[in-house]
């Protein structure tokens, strides 16, 4: 099978076309190498808006990009939608579902995936939220559900059908809880005047006493007090112990009836096979040096959210977020330049830029440098930086301002039950790969 | 189940969020009837762009808009994302899968589905697109097709591949195999350095002697010269005598191989159960008299594309078409308001305002009134009917716009496969309901 432009030039293969993958491959523009990039997807997701789709917010199009499309103009680059099976660092090869490819240099950018900790139950039950599909997944179960919840005359299962349970308190867990109170407070009624926006319950299920605990004292405190006012009903400190599609016990000692719960309780690389076990390190991330070498390598390199740098600096690793993978991407390119004319690579130092979450219209809170804000501005700066990196991205600043209108008129046209999300015959099993 | 909204007013049930079923019910807004509309979808689609949505030139969502938002400020309008399992005439109900809804008055708007002439292999390998389910699937088919053919290196498998097959030469199957051309002359090369425009070819296949046959002789044979001059093949007069999901037989003795087809070739009413086949006739349309009073009933009409309208003026009914049903929605909506009053109602009269089909960018074919005319300022025409139109329907004018400066711009950047088509396992029976 042929991948790739056998050039003759050194071969750069990049597993992954997310932030790091695709950074990685843009500043290799030029670059006297070959670049192969294999995703099993033919398009790049823009992850952190993936929870405006999963509510219906923005259409689901516009979170992704063919991949083949950002890199029409790049002559050393070739792309491959391939599903990647197996790595033999030994014969320098990857083997993929068109086959074998060689390469001299390898980037595994393949990001993370759910983490259910090893709960079958909750694998099985739970709605993770990490690709488009997933996110659309999502979107059908919630209007399926109000449009059941519309119907039903059975006052506790109209009330299952509108309880809403978010396990995990991070940023995504955050942003989709805030989402969700936000639909209740301004579209159910406009939209179901059959039901009422106290006939829904949003929860909030985190494990540490904080939410978004990587974020500093005072955004973590405003987050809980947005949301709070917004009706979200939180608990921390507690862990989700069982869940069977219609009862949810949290260790608290409530009980849930609920039909919807979405998984966004921790993450783990996806680490492709071949790697050996002994560089896979907590949370299945690669351990690398701070040339992004995967340790025991030298030709071998992970970035993003799949990699755990651990040096002196960094002794649990970077935070698993879209700035760390898109510098860690750019600063290899310029090591492997490096590395094929001979001269000696770089340390990777994290420029960290600051941390933003979005609660609702209007609610965000920021960490920037030593700067700490919430609210209205800390919400326009989110936007902006939403904005511009989307943009960067493609030409989509048009949709994106479709988007941001939607946002100030309260409308989300983007409700649409489009592939059915069978809920009967629960559930992750379902996700299209 | 209760299902409406049981003010005691006459209870008028639409089945089907079309064009006609939508138009019906907004036309009796304010009127002192309780409106109760049923749909499997809870969106409306605007079908006339599915085929944008095929080829990846606009975002699946942007075809489509939630019902319920359409009636967002409509009092006596209730919506049940419902499938219709029988209709009971003489108890005047509707079996859905929520349970019965009474009527007083039934319209029946369901719009037509796709007629395969009960050829079952047809109907099994080749790929309708009447509804965003099937367009999406088409989307995914045609981009993994491009994706296998650029790594594989087995000629006779690349073009197969890459030859794309529109059976039928009505407005759909010209505009799809248009779009097809295009996507040849301008992106192939682009996003494929691999292949070459000259390795695909796209065939459209129309068993009359001339496509668009509901148009002008002008508009015809105007198209046949466009879709040529952009490399299409065109049969006429043939008929598609087998298909196995490999080798194409066609009845001019040309065997294909090719491994996407794609069905355009006919539309037969989606007749509910319950409607007694006598009333039934070519194209399994219901018949009607002038007032869309399904034959032998007082109190059931149809209208739109389930809809033949059989009278001297008609003979055959009209043509299934978007401004039909639109005009015999309103019209019904006038003519319930009468008869609810006691007045007696007033029969149909279709004001034919021309029509329009787009063959790729700046080529279109136009015949209104009497003026026939092609080329680009019919494809302004045809651009600004569609603009207004879709925007009637929602606020999704900037969405639009967007999709404009992407056919200017000769981007399609929406062409993702994000449920994956698995077309080992063909074929329609994966289509979503």
């Amino acid at each position: 099978m042929y991948l790739g432009k056998s050039t003759g030039k050194p071969r750069v293969v990049i597993i992954g076309g997310g932030f790091g993958g695709v950074n990685l491959a843009r500043k290799l523009k030029g670059a006297d190498v070959e670049v192969v990039m294999l995703d099993k997807h033919n398009y790049h997701t823009f992850q952190p808006l993936l929870y405006q789709v999963a509510i219906g917010a923005i259409e689901s199009d516009s979170v992704a990009f063919p991949i083949r499309r950002l890199f029409t103009k790049q002559k050393n680059f070739s792309f491959h939608m391939a599903e990647v099976l197996n790595i033999n660092t030994t014969g320098n090869t990857v083997s993929t579902t068109l086959g074998d490819v060689h390469y001299d240099y390898l980037a595994i950018a393949t990001g993370a995936g759910t983490n259910f900790f090893g709960n079958q139950q909750m694998e099985h039950f739970t709605m993770p939220m990490k690709n488009l599909p997933e996110a659309l997944n999502i979107r059908s179960l919630i209007l399926q559900n109000l449009e059941k919840a519309a119907v039903t005359t059975d006052l506790s299962e109209r009330n299952a059908l509108l309880t809403f349970v978010v396990v995990g308190g991070g940023p995504t867990g955050v942003e989709l809880a805030g989402a969700l109170a936000e639909m209740q407070i301004n579209m159910l009624c406009k939209d179901y005047p059959d039901l009422k926006p106290e006939h829904m319950k949003v929860y909030l299920a985190e494990g540490k006493p904080k939410l978004i605990a990587a974020m500093s004292e005072q955004a973590s405190v405003k987050a809980k007090q947005f949301l709070t006012e917004m009706g979200v009903i939180i608990y921390n400190d507690v862990h989700v112990t069982s869940y069977n599609g219609f009862d949810l016990e949290i260790d608290n000692g409530v009980s849930l009836k609920t039909r919807s719960v979405f998984w966004a309780a921790g993450v783990r690389g996806e680490v492709p096979q071949g790697i050996p076990q002994n560089v896979v390190v907590r949370g299945a991330r690669i351990q690398t040096d701070e040339f992004s070498r995967v340790r025991g390598f030298e030709n071998v390199f992970a970035i993003g959210d799949v990699a755990a740098m651990i040096t002196p600096q960094s002794p649990n690793g970077h935070p698993g977020v879209a700035p760390v993978a898109i510098q860690q991407g750019g600063h290899l390119a310029k090591n492997i330049i490096k590395i094929v004319k001979g001269t000696a690579p770089e340390a990777f130092v994290y420029k960290d830029k600051g941390s933003l979450a979005t609660i609702g219209r209007n609610k965000a809170v920021a960490d920037i440098g030593k700067l700490r804000f919430q609210g209205f501005f800390a919400w326009l700066v989110w936007l902006f930086v939403h904005i511009m990196t989307l943009a960067g991205f493609s030409n989509k600043l048009v949709v994106f301002c479709n988007w941001i209108i939607n946002y100030f008129t309260k409308n989300t046209d983007n409700r649409l039950i489009i592939h059915y999300f069978n809920n009967e015959t629960m559930m992750t099993e379902q996700v299209a790969k």
